[in-house]
């Protein structure tokens, strides 16, 4: 296994070892969570998060995984049929849960209604929340998500061409629970790349789902990933360097300059926001008038 | 004329206001010069500097042009018969200098010396010494180059993949004079894109080289254009909005972080220097030893 930007091969034993530091050394250096404290894990099927699984189980560390079916047809059916056979041939606690019985809408559902916002920006709120609010309603201290190396740097990137100021101050491999009501949420993975996970699931058998999702095609992150694999083929560890780089800085540089936002709860669903009603509730809120539109048209239509 | 940044087509009368707008523009907003104050002008050849040469002649400005011969061969050669036919043609005040007269070595003959450096980058180095010593000899108390955005951009984004605190703590459009020996340095197309100022040029018959120069193969600022070049693609406006976005914020993000350097005089060319001996002085010296390195052993070679 060739490692350009470490500029050296590595036979599986001694990868595997380079692996579990990379993730050790993630964990501790930002004190994301200690072997006895129970984390939750959003597995979604991917390379990333079937890994992170693995990994955290093998590492002896306390894991409950949660899996949320977005009701995206074949996609969703193999992604969970993946995420549940690894469960019973782990014996690794998992729960399913499905969006629709949560929210009465599919992810498709809601991105068909949703047009003038991108699918991902959309589909990942809504996890986001969801994943937080089941953090918090079954006591956890802490949440970890399989982002890595590519994933950072290509959001850095695209919030930096786009100088996203409030984003800058905010990025980082921990976010600290800003309001009780918030979990911490950690990244394990955020130094290591695509390729390197994708390794590491091949060497330990780990079953994953590799195609992109379906609704994710004009996802701008993917041109940003681009860009960067781009440049990174032409001068090994730019992406390394700008992530890391960026952290060293981003309190001086980016965060110094944000004014505190207060945080309030969400006088519908209670969970924290800066807003009267958070963006999810407004989300919600927006796709039942509409749907009460849709009835009241047919309704007429019927009546006719 | 299809501009996609700005979702719109020009004629070439209205794009030659848009032109003029965005240059003017620049110019005020920055503080560059004024009609009144002389401007010196480096003009390699290319379509930028070309085109900077054109523009502010035709707009009143008062413009005396330099050109450095770099002794590139075929390439160095053509690219002065451009230039000095054009001050001929439009009767423009011009100087050409040869490199190797001022410092007894042509580019070539420098960056064969120089292995360990990138050609970009000790020649860029050593125009900016020459023509700022040019500017001072001469009194010009502002020097401009034709850098365009794709330039701007590039550079921006090679420093910030890298974090290069002090060039990021300084780029600009205008770089005040910090001595009195080193001349202000103004650049009036950093709002144009190539694609613009080629469009410009041909409009205008104006001559220009049009290939790379041959010593530039491998310069890294290349993929940084490439990259930016397809988000651009994917999404117009991205460089606009990428160095703009830097510029309003450099102040606030970058330069407040950083030290005041202290520049004192290089104790051999009496030039602003941080150092002892300036980088300009240290090269030179890196290549006078080298020759009497080589000519001692010529030497020693003729007695055998």
């Amino acid at each position: 296994m060739k490692l350009k930007r470490h500029n050296s091969s590595f036979c599986p034993e001694c990868f595997d070892i380079f692996f579990s530091r990379q993730v050790e050394q993630a964990i501790k250096k930002n004190r994301m969570f200690s072997r006895e404290e129970p984390v939750l894990l959003g597995v979604s099927g991917g390379k990333d998060s079937m890994s992170l699984w693995f990994y955290l189980h093998q590492a002896g560390y306390k894991v409950q995984a949660v899996h949320f079916d977005l009701g995206m047809g074949e996609y969703s059916l193999r992604s969970r049929e993946i995420v549940e056979g690894f469960s019973k041939q782990h014996q690794l606690p998992l729960e399913v849960i499905e969006v629709k019985s949560l929210i009465n809408y599919s992810i498709p559902e809601v991105t068909k209604k949703v047009r003038n916002r991108p699918s991902c920006s959309v589909c990942g709120m809504i996890k986001r929340h969801l994943l937080n609010r089941y953090a918090w309603d079954n006591h956890f201290s802490v949440y970890a998500t399989g982002h890595n190396l590519d994933d950072e740097a290509a959001t850095l990137l695209g919030n930096i061409l786009h100088w996203q100021d409030g984003y800058l101050a905010h990025q980082s491999p921990v976010l600290p629970s800003p309001h009780p009501k918030m979990v911490r949420k950690v990244k394990p993975f955020y130094t290591l790349t695509e390729e390197e996970i994708r390794w590491y699931a091949r060497l330990h058998d780990i079953p994953f789902i590799a195609e992109r999702c379906p609704l994710s095609k004009r996802a701008k992150s993917f041109h940003y990933k681009e860009a960067l694999d781009f440049l990174e083929e032409k001068s090994p560890g730019t992406k390394h360097m700008f992530l890391l780089g960026f952290l060293e800085r981003r309190d001086r540089y980016f965060a110094s300059n944000q004014e505190k936002v207060e945080l309030g709860e969400c006088s519908r669903c209670g969970m924290p926001t800066t807003l009267e009603v958070c963006s999810f509730c407004r989300l919600m809120e927006r796709l039942d008038s509409q749907k009460e539109r849709s009835e009241e048209n047919n309704a007429h239509h019927g009546s006719e």
